[in-house]
């Protein structure tokens, strides 16, 4: 059987697959406008906190994300890209192009 | 509470719901080659058949493919993009520079 590796580059695959994942891109979008706080993604994006925390952490072993925290009263916790999180601005342009075109702001339904 | 439909752009947020879900970004790399019937996306995707169906099905009502019965025997059937489908080569090709450049290849695990 010709399976999906030997197929596609194997890079587009995973970047889709760490993309790909609910809220990924809503949250590089945000963070895109610099560094945020645990509370406010949570505010500005309406995910659910055990959510949020799951797809913080993935962002983080995937070196899309750093987490900071600074040993204050109360504790504060930062979010902010890496390098590699930046560079995903490119691809968050482009679907903001196309969604400019393309999507109707309400499904037709 | 502020919701992620009061303070993000709809129309980001949508695209990014349709291009989030599982082997999406994959379809549209493999189709943006030319139209091809669902026995070869089987094949070139790795998917399975039931989970590609679902996923043509969702990918045709949001008018990013067409599908195309040819009443041969057997009977044929073609998938292909719509220009709205098309237009996502932006997509694919900023997705695909940001992979080659910080995707490595097998995760360090």
């Amino acid at each position: 059987m010709i399976t999906l590796e030997q197929n596609i580059c194997p890079k587009f695959d995973k970047a889709i697959h760490i993309l790909g994942k609910p809220w990924v891109g809503l949250l590089i979008y945000l963070l895109l406008d610099g560094p945020k706080r645990f509370h406010t993604l949570e505010k500005q994006s309406g995910i659910s906190a055990r959510v949020l925390s799951v797809r913080l952490k993935e962002l983080e072993k995937e070196d899309i994300i750093t987490r900071e925290v600074f040993p204050e009263v109360p504790i504060r916790v930062c979010y902010s890209l890496t390098p590699k999180g930046r560079a995903l601005d490119g691809v968050v342009d482009a679907i903001s192009t196309w969604a400019e075109s393309w999507v109707v702001k309400e499904s037709s339904e």
